[in-house]
C-alpha cells in the first residue's frame, strides 16, 4: 500500500448519506482507494503515512461547470445590465486573448480551484485539449474537458435581439472535428475524459446538432450544453426556428433530451420544462454565483433535485462572480436556495456536500470513478483544517459541526492537502506541482498586457463600466 | 512621524466616491492620519515604513452588529425553520455559557473578523464590558459596545407565539445600569464607545424603554436595537399592545424614531415603514447572511438606502451564516441584493465597500474618527495583497480590477496588515497582539465541553438537527 491517512474524520458520501467515520484510515494503493474504514481495523502496510488527526476528509470535490481561461480577466465586468456583460464588456477583452493568455488564465483558475479542494473541474472551453496538456495535466487535476462548438461567425453586438446571429457551418464543423480529436487524445488518459461541447442551441446549426446527437448516441458519449439561459436566448431561438418554439422544445425536437446531456443553467426553462427534463434523466449544472452576478437570478438547482433530476455545481467564470472557491460556491448556492424559497432549511450543509461531491461526479457521468471514498474508486481526496478562525471549533457530540463548518465557515483557507488519483497535489496548503508564485506572476503580466492592448476597444464598447470608471467608482 | 506605507493603491473613500490613489503614501503620526496622499508629494521622516507596492490600502472595515461570542457555537444552529432556531437549536446551548466561554468564543470572532479586515465591531452582548476588557483591549479592536437590555424572564419555549413573554423590570433595570456603567468605563477608552441596547420592542418593559430615550436625549447617546425581526416579534408587539400596533408604529410612538436609533435587520417592517424610518435618520444594520440562514430573507439594505437611509452591514453571529469573514459579507451582500432586485448592477463593487467602511462608520455614529483615509481621522487601514489565487491579477487600466476583486473574489486570506489607531494589529496576515493559537485551541477546548455537557438538553429541545443526527447527515 502507498499511502494511508490515519485518524480522521471522514465524510465518505457512500450510500446516500455522508457516512461520518470517527477516526478512519484511508488506504491508498496505485491511485485507488484500497481501504476506508476504522483505523482500528486497519492492518495495512503503508509506505507512508498521513495523520489525519484533527483534520476532516471528503472526496475530492467537483466542480462540474467552468472556464478557467477567463480567470485571466477576474475583475473585467460585473455590476453591468445582463445585456451588457458579454458583448460590451468581457468580450472586447476575451475576443483578444492569445492562447498563451488563456493558458495563463487557467492555470490560475485552477490553482484557484484545488486550494478550495477542487479535484474535478468540468472544463468548458476552445481549443480545450490545449489547456488539458499545458495546464490539467502538469498540475495534475482532472478535468472532464469539453470542447467549445460554436458556429457564431462575426460581431453580434450590431445585431437586434431578434435578427439571428449569423452562423458559419463551416466554423462549426471543424469545432467538432477539435472535439473528435479531443476525444482520440482522451482514450489513454487516466485523469480526462472528455464530453461533446455544442456551446447552446442558438449557437450551432441545426444540422450539426443533429450530426453531434447521432455521434454521441453511436459512440455513447455524453453532450455538455448551455441550455436556456434567458431572455436574449429565447428571442434567437423563436427569430430562428419560429415563436412557437422554446430552447426546450427545440432540444426535445432533437433528440437531445436524454441522460447524455449535461445541460448548463435552465434559468429561462419553465417549471415544466425543467420536470420534463429531470424527468428524461438530463443533468444540471448549475452556477449559483454566476447566474447571480450576472443576470441576477437565482438557479433553480433545488426545484431541479426535487423533481428527481440529477445536479452538480459549477463556478463558470471569474468576470462576475469573482472566481472559482468551491467552498464558497457551496455556501453561496444554499444561502441563495434560502432566500429563493423564503426557507432556512433549504439545500442544507449535508445536501451541499453531497451535491459538491457524489452528485457533481453523477452529473459529469464519472461516478463510477471519483465522488465519494470507496474502495475501488480513484483516490481523490481532500483534508481539511478546520482548527481555522473562520471553522473552528469543531465538535463531534451531539452533532458534527465540521459539516455546517466546512459549508458556511470555510473558505479555501481550510484546505491542508488535496490528493488526485493517489498523488499530492496541494500539501501543507502548498501546491506541489507547479509554481504557485510563477502562476501569479505570469497571469499578472499576461493580464496587463491584455488590458493594455484592448483599452481602447473597452471603452469604445461603452458598457455602463466605462461611466463607472470616468465617475471615480472604478 | 510614526509610520509611512508608501506606494499603495489607496482607496481613500474620501468625498462621495473611492478617491482611488495610486502610488499613494499613507503617513500616521500618534495614531492619527497624519499624510494621505501622493508618493512624490510626501516630505516626511517616517521612524518606519511598509512598503506598499503590490498592496491595496482601504479603510478598516466596520462591521457594525455582531455577537462575537456566539461564535464558540459555530456549526451549532442552521438549516433549521426559523422558529427553531433561538429557542430549540441555538437555545439550550446558549444558555449553557459560561462568561468564560464568551470571552473564548468572542475572541475566536474578533480574529476572524480582523482577518478579514476589520478594524471596528459593533458589539452587542449581555456583560459587553467584560468582552471590551478580555477582547477588544488586548487584542487591539476598536469597539462600539452595546449593552443587552433584555427583561424576558424565564422560558419562552412552551408559550404559544401570541402569549406575550413575561417581563422582569428588575431584571431590565438591573441591565440599564449595567449599559450607563459601560458609559462611564468608555468616558477615557480611545478605542471604545457606547450605545443604550434595548435588545426588542417586545424584549423590554415599555417603561424602561421611555427612560432609556429620556436617558439618551438628555446624555446625546445612541440606541442600538433589533427592530422589525419578522412575525414572532409581530405577534408579541400585537399581544402585549394590541392588534392596531406595529414594531414600527410602537416605536414612533415611544418617540424612538430619530438618527440617534441604529436599527438592525428590518425587514419585518413595511415599505412605507422603512421609508419613514430612513426620512428620520434611522441608521440601519444589515445582516444579509445571517438573515439569508436564519429566515430564508434577503435584507432590505438597498432598498433602504434608495430611501436616503444610512446603511451599515453586519455579520450578526457565527451559528447560522458562518462567521465573521466580512470581505464574504460583502460579496454575499451583493449578491443577495442582485437576486432580491433581478438587478446584476445592484449593489455593485465600489458601493459595497463604501458601505463596509465609511457607510459603515456612519451609521455606528463614528465617522468623524473612522471610516475614511483622511488626514486627522484615527488610523484605522487594511492592507491587501491581492496577489492570490482568489483575487489576482490585478490591473489599473482601464479599470481598477481590485475593486470588484476585493468584494468579488476576496476573502480573509487576502488581508496581509491591519492598523488600528496606528498600531499594526495583523501583519503578513499573523495576529501580532495575541496568539492566534491559543485562541483556537481555548476555544476548541470550551466548546467542546459546552456541547458536551448541554447534549443531553439539546436533544430533548428536539430541533429539526436532532433528526438529522439520527439519520446520519450531520
Amino acid at each position: 500500500m502507498d499511502l494511508a491517512i490515519t485518524n480522521v474524520l471522514a465524510l465518505t458520501m457512500r450510500d446516500d448519506r455522508l457516512d461520518i467515520l470517527e477516526d478512519a484510515t484511508i488506504g491508498i494503493d496505485g491511485g485507488r482507494l484500497a481501504y476506508v474504514g476504522s483505523s482500528d481495523a486497519f492492518d495495512g502496510q503503508p509506505e507512508r503515512t498521513i495523520d489525519g488527526d484533527g483534520l476532516v476528509a471528503t472526496p475530492g470535490l467537483v466542480n462540474v461547470h467552468a472556464h478557467t481561461d477567463l480567470t485571466l480577466l477576474r475583475g473585467a465586468a460585473q455590476d453591468v445590465p445582463e445585456i451588457e456583460w458579454m458583448n460590451r464588456a468581457l468580450g472586447p477583452l476575451s475576443a483578444a486573448m492569445e492562447p498563451e493568455d488563456r493558458t495563463a488564465g487557467a492555470r490560475l483558475g485552477v490553482l484557484e480551484a484545488l486550494h478550495s479542494g477542487v479535484t474535478t473541474v468540468g472544463e468548458y472551453a476552445r481549443d480545450v485539449d490545449d489547456l488539458v496538456e499545458d495546464v490539467y495535466g502538469p498540475m495534475g487535476v482532472r478535468a472532464v474537458a469539453t470542447e467549445t462548438i460554436n458556429a457564431v461567425d462575426g460581431p453580434t453586438d450590431d445585431l437586434g435581439p431578434d435578427e439571428p446571429y449569423p452562423l458559419s457551418e463551416e466554423q462549426g464543423w471543424a469545432a467538432l472535428e477539435r472535439n473528435e480529436a479531443l476525444f482520440d487524445a482522451c482514450t489513454d488518459r487516466d485523469r480526462v475524459s472528455a464530453l461533446y461541447g455544442p456551446q447552446a442551441l442558438d449557437m450551432v446549426p441545426r444540422g450539426l446538432l443533429e450530426e453531434i446527437r447521432e455521434r454521441a448516441e453511436r459512440h455513447d458519449r455524453g453532450i455538455h450544453m448551455h441550455v436556456a439561459q434567458g431572455e436574449r436566448e429565447q428571442r434567437q431561438i423563436e427569430a430562428r426556428y419560429g415563436t412557437d418554439k422554446t430552447t426546450v422544445s427545440l432540444l426535445e425536437e432533437l433528440g437531445l433530451v436524454s441522460d447524455r446531456l449535461l445541460a448548463a443553467h435552465l434559468h429561462g426553462a419553465t417549471v415544466e420544462e425543467r420536470a420534463r427534463l429531470a424527468d428524461s434523466g438530463v443533468r444540471m449544472a448549475a452556477n449559483p454565483s454566476s447566474i447571480a452576478a450576472i443576470d441576477g437570478i437565482t438557479p433553480p438547482i433545488v426545484e431541479y433535485r426535487n423533481s428527481g433530476g440529477v445536479a452538480g455545481i459549477g463556478t463558470d467564470q471569474a468576470p462576475g462572480p469573482g472566481g472559482h472557491d468551491f467552498l464558497r460556491e457551496l455556501r453561496t448556492t444554499a444561502l441563495l436556495a434560502k432566500t429563493k424559497r423564503t426557507d432556512p432549511t433549504a439545500f442544507p450543509a449535508w445536501e451541499a456536500l453531497r451535491v459538491g461531491t457524489i452528485e457533481g461526479a453523477r452529473a459529469l457521468g464519472i461516478d463510477e470513478q471519483v465522488g465519494s471514498l470507496e474502495e475501488g474508486k480513484r483516490a481523490d481526496i481532500v483534508l481539511y483544517d478546520l482548527e481555522h478562525p473562520s471553522t473552528a471549533p469543531t465538535v463531534t457530540e451531539p452533532l458534527h459541526t465540521a459539516i455546517p463548518n466546512l459549508v458556511y465557515g470555510a473558505n479555501g483557507g481550510v484546505v491542508d492537502t488535496v490528493l488526485i488519483e493517489g498523488d499530492v497535489v496541494l500539501e501543507d496548503g502548498e501546491l506541489r506541482t507547479a509554481d504557485e508564485g510563477a502562476i501569479l506572476e505570469d497571469a499578472g503580466e499576461r493580464a496587463a498586457d491584455v488590458f493594455d492592448r484592448t483599452g481602447d476597444e473597452w471603452r469604445k464598447a461603452d458598457s455602463e463600466l466605462v461611466e463607472a470608471v470616468e465617475d471615480g467608482w472604478l
